[in-house]
């Protein structure tokens, strides 16, 4: 793929100042750029790297000024590169229709114009919807469905009975509809809870590599439209995750606690079970949430505190051993002070 | 499946209060339950929806009352629901028998009513018991042992020489026996010891998606009778996880560390190497434990503490900088003291 | 296997004191080992267990003492043990030769002498080198490379295009190249950015099980040469990790972090993104990285300050609730002081 300058900014409805007639060949990273290729700038950290890459053009954001380099000055730089991204690299699909190696069970139904490659298997009464992609190892349970345009990278499971909507992409060994981890009189007689639930993944959703989805105990586990979850996250039997939350890797979500939407949760947090989480909150890495987070608000910490109180008791806990010593010290300042004090005061009497 | 009410309480060995003619249809939760659904307060939380569910009938703790609705008092309303649910949602095989797409080595042994579906793969010497059901993508590797009623989810990795008792539940993505994390000169010249010990799983474990139970180096790893492992745990080489434990999502046991029995970690949690946790030690969510824990202690936080300790500390950690505050303050009323003191000690002399 | 101690202490180039003619049939841990057992102490902790053992030979650091045992005096136990299992225990390959049941697209290219098992996948364009191993379920996407040696155990995916070194090691369930987590308009529109870099893992690289390494959006994630990743660990996209360095089970690395050689990461540790970190840092398990760490430092703790002021920090923590008592009655004795102070000031004057 080839195409000038002139031409990308006016895919992009960018305004170019710079020279039109460039052609550009690659997209690379900034430290990466050469002649030739299409950088960016997303990160304002980075802005002091514009005058020395040698890329033979930059998207960057409105208002940036940098003589003698070929700009294209875009609304958002990083959802420009997505477009840009997405037209020069378009991956081909790679072995259209159904290899005799995959295994189909006798009453799934499968849509005519499905991928379904080797060593995938899809049991009865399952339905694979339109234009769907079902990488090799691929298991689909009974009864399960599979919405139109969805991809299954290798080794994806997807218990009986779950239902997975359009466009959704659930990358290699992820694992939707295992039983929720539920036990009666647990360290004494673990006796076990049915989990008779399924999950539901609604449409747009995309589910990191070796990310696991308890299907619930009764009822169902919800990933609303538009959720994002990254890789190894851990999300338990019949929580919900509200439209458009973000969920990064390494996350544990506790059966039964119930996100708003767009919810962010920052990598290897932890939430307990059965709380109820408010639209936009903010939750930042390695946090523990204990209790319910209203809507709107930024937290940090295990336990949890809001974001800036968090940042105030931790700028102290590096100080800890120092205020210890100034307490002691202080106690025996005190102490010399009631000496004098008892002493001048009975001299007084 | 329909029953009464009169007929459910009698299988509960319950004590029905109201109407012993209701159809129950189906069993849902408590939010969900409408007219011909039987739902269950286990959560004591939850008592305040037992007046305004619609649910036909109520599995209730012992003593509970609610005029005008229909209880079934039990002792333990959670595994009532356990024994419910298994009356109500039998799951049926999928399909019985070998299938000609699973890859059998010669000199596997197969017991004659074992399910073995497509894409599963048995190496030589390893036997497979009876009433076992190994899904697609199964491996089980050479001379590896199943026993009977085991239940295999799809993509399940067993490796060679692995011991797996009766009765146990695999959930898919799980990885028995890939090598322990053992390097001779970590961080210089990394040299591979050789992992030629084994896992061993004793009846009635079950183990949640993707979790992974390394090797020993020499031994074995042991996870006892009982256990119950939920989802991405991470055991270390030459654990030993005693009888009945629960291991919360997320946990990772370093090697060599022994856990005793009815142990339970919450989530998230990290334990170092070469640990001894005694019987019935409880370990909340997100700890981080460094040395061994004598039984029956409960312990939370990262280096951890007992419980109690670790309340109260984590209640000042909030008030750290009002502390700090106060701090400051207080030196300096010190010191107007010591100017005060010193003069009018002076003048007195 | 019988060697006589003698033997082993020659092939070890070892120094032996004792009974050079006593056969080892075993190699078993300290607490394990009987008569024909060699085992080995590594851990000075296991010191004290020299006297009570029971096997035939001990492989032991030098100037260790213990009359009346037969010792194998060796620079680095762990290491002569490493090299005496290797001697052992010799796995044979299960299966030469590639079974019919692989699947090899059209275009794909395969050493001679490559073992490929029953339902592994190979794309076209994929290229397999000599003596490589993959397992059933492994699937080798399009115009990705195989080096030399390698092995690839059950239901491994690498992603097309990434590229695998000689020697290298990918433990069950491990997944390499899939999408890096990259959103525009996080939370509100989540644009998905097109991830079209790659994985590039270099020479002896070994990777635990269910581990994900996400492929760069543009250019490659990294991994060096030598460089030991446990299980159910993290890598994000364009993040590289520096030849030999050691990352224990479950750790994350968010985006764009850089580690340079020899980095010791303990287990559950995150790292935020665009970080470096530089040569020998040692990073305590469960940290929380969130800016550059210099060369050479030992750090811990969430968020991380170096090793010794951590600890300083931790062993205040749990006195906090004493602290603050002392500056409750602190600040009442300097009241107390204050008001004696003005009464005797004003007595004075």
């Amino acid at each position: 793929m080839k195409k000038t300058l002139g031409e990308i900014a006016a895919f992009l409805n960018g305004e170019l100042k710079g020279d039109a007639g460039v052609l550009i060949e690659n997209i690379r990273a900034i430290d990466d750029a050469r002649e030739g290729d299409l950088t960016f700038i997303a990160n304002p950290a980075y802005t002091g790297k514009l005058t020395t890459t040698t890329a033979s053009g930059i998207l960057v954001a409105p208002g940036t000024e940098c003589p003698g380099k070929n700009l294209i000055l875009v609304g958002d730089p990083y959802i420009a590169l997505s477009r840009v991204l997405a037209l020069y690299y378009t991956d081909e699909p790679d072995l259209p229709g159904i290899r005799k190696e995959a295994f189909l069970e006798e009453g799934a139904v499968i849509s005519g114009d499905a991928t379904i490659y080797s060593h995938a298997t899809v049991c009865r009464g399952a339905r694979i919807g339109a234009g769907v992609v079902l990488y090799p190892g691929v298991f689909v349970g009974r009864d399960a469905v599979i919405g139109d345009g969805t991809v299954l990278y290798p080794n994806v499971t997807v218990y009986h009975r779950c239902v997975i909507g359009k466009r959704v992409i659930l990358h290699a060994g992820v694992v939707v509809g295992s039983d929720g981890f539920g036990f009666a009189a647990p360290g004494a007689m673990n006796i076990k809870i049915p989990q008779v639930g399924i999950v539901q993944i609604d449409d747009d959703v995309e589910v990191g590599a070796n990310t696991t989805i308890d299907r619930a105990t009764l009822g169902r586990t919800w990933i609303q439209r538009g959720v994002k979850i990254d890789n190894l996250v851990q999300v338990g039997h019949n929580v919900v995750i509200g439209e458009n939350s973000v969920i990064v890797s390494q996350v544990g979500i506790s059966g039964s606690t119930k996100l708003g939407k767009s919810v962010i949760l920052g990598g290897q947090t932890g939430l307990a079970g059965h709380l109820m989480i408010g639209d936009h909150v903010m939750v930042a890495a390695q946090s523990g949430i204990h209790e319910d987070v209203p809507a709107n608000l930024a937290v940090s910490g295990s336990p949890h505190l809001p974001h800036k109180d968090w940042l105030r008791a931790m700028s102290c806990v590096a100080k800890l051993p120092e205020m210890r010593k100034t307490l002691t010290s202080l106690a025996k300042r005190i102490e010399g002070l009631e000496t004098t004090t008892k002493r001048s005061d009975k001299e007084n009497r």
